[in-house]
């Protein structure tokens, strides 16, 4: 059996354990749903109450230039955010821009695929794939004509009419991850190009896009970046593909000259083209706030500790939890785990009433989120003794089921 | 001589002049600047810190369902402050829905009018209309097909391959005002849909949408509606369109069940399939908070207070500023104002230097918005007695060149 005080020792041995200061988190809760909303870092409320009072507030329409205290203006905010997260992902800043919701970016990027390889019509991706990327897709397919594959095995469903492969690398529902530069070499020996979402990755994983050579991504502000509630999404272009960049979504704020407001749209240069309207500035400060959590972080030792966390849930669910199921791979995992039961449902309603916090994702996870920035081995100890004990009473049977619904 | 005391006593009989008190203006500024970026309303800062540090912070992931104090769930947010913009422009509460930006939401709603009015391929707006419609309708228009005919006199562009006709109604440049329902009568007996954009109206003149039997609108949430820097857009849809509209940026928060996880789009009912990424909760908090500063204010009275505002300001720079031409309407002026001068860039610039906040627009026109909610007679004259200093000195000879942007 593993005891508790395995757990503690592995937390005083934990080099990441310093960044847990770097939040705050509500007492008497385990919070383990950092994959679906990230923890509200300690600085953002001043932060973001700087930039209503001060720089919108005394500053006013001014701190589009400079909103003062050396943060810059707010119109280059975007593409200094981005080159934040560009770190986080091995990616050159300039690659990397702020803009929009992982959905709209879907959109963009996929356009533009399609606009660099004209004679290709079809984009591939995955059945089961986290459903804003397919539908996203649908629309552009319905909208342009072109064809969308959706496989059981995207790898197999390439041919020399794919235009696009769009995978996600950690999946949202199992938590399993793909190998970046072998999937994207797949994708470029069938002549696609690759694009990847990164939601459940960014800020979890080590990521190192170029190595990769991967051609285009999207990714999520407000999971493992800790950037609040809907926080505004990320897209990469590999600096190669600059030039050639066309997406359909050209909106003033992506224009080569936006404020000598042209009559005809002329696109800015590099990733400023992924720009479409005005960029919301108290999300942006929120992100900002979220991606400096990471300041000093080594990505390799986040990636090690959740594997980790996980790795000890796992071993705790086997030893203490007759009758629930693993429903995530044992290695090639994110910064989660998934378990799957028959009440699985009641299951996360027990926990969260225990002050558990996961999520359930039909039909019958589980999913526990395991930011390894805010989150202990003792709270993976706690929280499966939580659930050890519902186990062990049924206590599913008694959850209330009122529904509850969850972001992820 | 309009004396300043007539200006006074133009404050003191406003029956609006208490809304004033709804905003906090930095000291020893004039700021004429709200058509471009809303003042910050006094109650937003603490909304914003209460979405940060209660809704987010200890309430996480259980705010999407309920945020607590009375505020309902984050998930209902862009309906329930889309049914409070409403009000503003006689639209149906379900008609309304806050989500993206303009830019965006011109998209969206363009590709649904192609998709209502399929026979029909054209899209018409009007040359010198704010460039990102033009910008964004061009970018539908490659991807699709379709034809955009940007016109200097759209309504005679009509024909019976116009599915769309797209305008704004008050002119970002020039304050000129479109009369809603001769326009829109007119594109209906063309047999082509309607679509306004708003951003320069909403907030500042009376509107009644169901009169003008209007088909969609866009407008702006961080001009008239204070809603803060980059604060999300809003979209309207006559009810009787929600049946048949069809937009193509499908995301998941579109999705007639997005927990549910479905591997295929079905659309929400009504204005919920305008939505395709998840919202932005900071902007919409702010955004919020900037609609609640229309609470129990009259549109026709806001009307009529900016128009007195401008007719005033026009009348003292009649009388007191040799070499400044108008370059607005006399009437159907939107809440702003513009002057014209071969030296407008420099003019406004020592404008700022002095506290009288305006903008420059291309090619010669200082604009001067005129919000009625915070912005006083006194104000004005005031503005316009140091816009004549400035003339009288020729004071723009030794005005800064600095570049300045402002984002309108």
């Amino acid at each position: 059996m593993i005891a508790r005080d395995e757990a503690l020792a592995l937390d005083a041995a934990d080099p990441l354990a310093f960044a847990r200061a770097r939040f705050i988190l509500p007492p008497g809760v385990i919070y383990l749903d950092g994959n679906s909303l990230g923890a509200l870092p300690r600085r953002t409320a001043t932060r973001v109450t700087d930039t209503v009072t001060r720089e919108w507030g005394e500053r006013l329409i001014g701190s589009w230039n400079d909103a003062g205290a050396g943060n810059g203006g707010w119109i280059e905010a975007p593409a200094r955010v981005g080159a934040k997260i560009a770190r986080l992902i091995e990616a050159r800043g300039d690659e990397v821009i702020v803009t929009d919701s992982v959905s709209v970016n879907v959109f963009k990027l996929a356009a533009a695929a399609l606009a660099m390889n004209p004679r290709r019509r079809v984009i591939v991706t995955e059945s089961g794939n986290f459903p804003t990327d397919v539908y996203m897709l649908e629309g552009l397919c319905r909208l342009t004509g072109a064809t969308l594959r959706v496989a059981a095995d995207p790898l197999a469903a390439l041919d020399d009419d794919t235009a696009l492969l769009l995978l996600t690398q950690t999946h949202y529902h199992s938590g399993a991850v793909r190998d970046l530069a072998a999937t994207t070499a797949a994708a470029h020996a069938a002549g696609a190009l690759m694009c990847w979402d990164l939601s459940h990755s960014t800020g979890a994983l080590a990521i190192d896009l170029t190595a990769a050579n991967a051609d285009m991504a999207v990714g999520c502000g407000y999971k493992f970046l800790n950037g609040g509630p809907g926080a505004p999404a990320f897209a990469y272009v590999a600096r190669r593909h600059h030039d050639a960049l066309d997406q359909p979504l050209t909106g003033w704020m992506g224009h080569a000259a936006p404020f000598a407001f042209e009559g005809s749209y002329r696109p800015g240069g590099g990733m400023a083209r992924m720009l479409a309207g005005t960029p919301g500035m108290l999300g942006m400060a929120a992100l900002a706030s979220g991606v400096a959590t990471f300041d000093g972080i080594d990505m390799a030792a986040t990636q090690a500790k959740s594997t980790a966390l996980g790795d000890l849930l796992l071993d705790l669910v086997a030893e203490r939890c007759p009758g629930i199921d693993v429903a995530c791979p044992r290695t090639a995992r994110g910064a989660q785990v998934s378990l799957s039961h028959e009440h699985a449902y009641e299951i996360c309603q027990a926990l969260i009433e225990r002050g558990v916090v996961g999520d359930f994702r039909p039909p019958d996870v589980v999913r526990f989120g395991l930011p390894a920035l805010y989150t202990r081995f003792v709270d993976v100890w706690d929280a499966v003794d939580v659930l050890a004990g519902i186990v062990a009473h049924q206590a599913w049977r008694a959850a209330r089921f009122a529904m509850r619904r969850a972001v992820t």
